[in-house]
């Protein structure tokens, strides 16, 4: 594990490299209070060349360091935390497995540490990078899940902090989570306002795709505001699919009538669609599972059916899935794929 | 400390009392990452006759397990835990200060502590309770604030998490509360919605006083709803309040036409009652001030001016704290003051 000391005083200290080992915090630290932590998830991925690879890392500490400024904790330079990274991937280059699908799942923190019960800005900062093996998401086949659209609880609100990824945004989704699976759901479906806005799925960021009457495919994703999390694999798909909508880079599998929309959609929108045939498919996006289909959503007390391909996947998200692991991997050359020196 | 651990195998453990010292934590515990903690606060208070008393532990067991619930925690029974918190300020009564205003803080504690990485509910809990001795709150006489009613950060919404004492409430109050400092504010009022709300004061319940043209002082306060905490003092000054208008039980102090209100207010109503001359007084109540006197509100770039008296309290301010301390060291005999027996 890597470790970083900040204190207010004196700034950052040393970085350490270490084995993993317990954190001794004084009872009072303030994360264990208040809750001041903050986290990013990246993977390193192993391609045909043994080489590990890390996903965009410059997106996941442009993030780190917004969610950083919003707890008052200090800032950093991305691009030092990110060679510290790949360091600690290099030492644990035999952990990041080779199967397909599988990677090192690489887990940046920063928390509040010092003792005290005041409530203010953090003058004791621990930053720490802690690292799994984890094995394919989908080890049995793609599965489609049904969705929960809860109307009671709300995930984020405006001038709140659902655009930062702070570990307060995830201790209140658990009960709905469970309340969902008694229901036989697998996710939340989280909606926003009387209208019953569409914002995000579960932790992951949402995808509907919707066929026009001029039979154009059209991708829509809800718009960032302060509300929705700026997630990695949703900045990709967006860049993926604009490419694809404007011709820059043309995708397989991907009509030629398509474009993409960054706005907000109703559950009654999405219920219509699905009635009238225009709803192509749903999924979600993030960097545990890449993307995730959909094939029902539970709504007011009705199923509400959501098309889905034989092998479990929509077509958008079919192509979404094949270019983003494509590029984790190495197969497909991209500056977003950093590679590990392990020789040096 | 008093230290309680479950497990959702092996149900509760065995209570300990020991030494203060640091907890153990693997680096993916939950707390760390997802932030599920959840806290209360209340003091011990030592009398004339030297005896420390609870204040109402009965209302933080019950508003614990309420926040247990609402993370998918383990609940308990509320009079088992306020038994081993006597035990803690029976062996830690020479901790328990004497001078007036002073008292022993106590904060009970429940984080997740399992390993892992998976957001889901905690396999592991620990329940800790931790104490230090305060100084009086006021030490150098009472000096009303200002408040800062920001437009743009919002503490709570509907079907969000505001009406339970959690951990993930309270992170992000610190930049708002730093930027109005920064403009010689110093707490913030936290509004709600498009009618600016009046909701909460920092991390205190909120009070205004209006005079009726009818002439009766009305004191309202927010309706508790899911976006304001229930506040133990809150539940304390409403109860002696009512007495009061009731006729229950008259407080010196307070005018005979006097009525209480769980009601809604806004900025624009608070702001007509200053001009007008029908503003009272404005004040929080919160467990570690009791009350907190409010002479000005910055909105929208003009300060509302809000009377308060030449000792710095308002009238029904000054009735309520010399109330409730009363209770709190025994002076006025209450069945909310809970003696320590310290002989046993």
């Amino acid at each position: 594990m890597l470790t970083i000391p900040w204190n207010s005083t004196t700034g950052w200290g040393t970085p350490k490299i270490q084995p993993y080992a317990p954190l001794q915090l004084d009872p009072s630290s303030t994360v264990l209070h208040y809750a001041p932590t903050l986290f990013e998830g990246l993977k390193a991925y192993k391609g045909k060349d043994g080489v590990p690879r890390l996903f965009r890392p410059d997106k996941n500490m442009e993030r780190m360091n917004r969610s950083a400024a919003r707890l008052a904790f200090p800032t950093f330079t991305g691009d030092n935390v990110t060679q510290l990274i790949k360091k600690l991937v290099e030492i644990d280059a035999d952990w990041v497995p080779t199967d397909p699908g599988t990677s090192l799942y690489i887990r940046p923190t920063m928390i509040g540490t010092q003792a005290g019960l005041g409530v203010g800005a953090s003058t004791d900062v621990l930053l720490f990078v802690i690292a799994s093996p984890v094995g394919p998401y989908y080890s049995t086949g793609f599965k489609p899940v049904k969705l929960y659209a809860t109307t009671k609880d709300v995930r984020a609100w405006p001038g709140g902090t659902g655009g930062y990824k702070l570990g307060s945004n995830y201790a209140a989704g658990v009960v709905p989570q469970q309340q969902a699976a008694a229901l036989g759901y697998q996710q939340i479906l989280w909606l926003f306002g009387p209208e019953h806005r569409l914002t995000e799925v579960g932790t992951m960021n949402l995808w509907v795709g919707l066929k026009g009457t001029d039979g154009v495919l059209e991708l829509v994703t809800p718009p960032l505001e302060d509300m929705i999390l700026p997630g990695v694999t949703r900045d990709s798909i967006l860049a993926l699919a604009r490419d694809h909508a404007s011709g820059k880079r043309k995708l397989a599998g991907l009509p030629d009538k398509f474009t993409v929309s960054e706005r907000n959609l109703t559950m009654p929108e999405l219920v219509e669609a699905s009635r009238n045939g225009t709803l192509a498919e749903v999924f979600g996006s993030g960097t545990a599972a890449i993307v995730s289909s959909v094939d029902g959503i539970g709504y007011e007390g009705e199923l509400v059916k959501v098309p889905c391909g034989e092998d479990g996947l929509g077509d958008i998200t079919r192509v979404m899935l094949r270019e983003i692991v494509g590029r984790q991997t190495g197969d497909i050359p991209s500056e977003w794929s950093v590679p590990v020196d392990t020789k040096a």
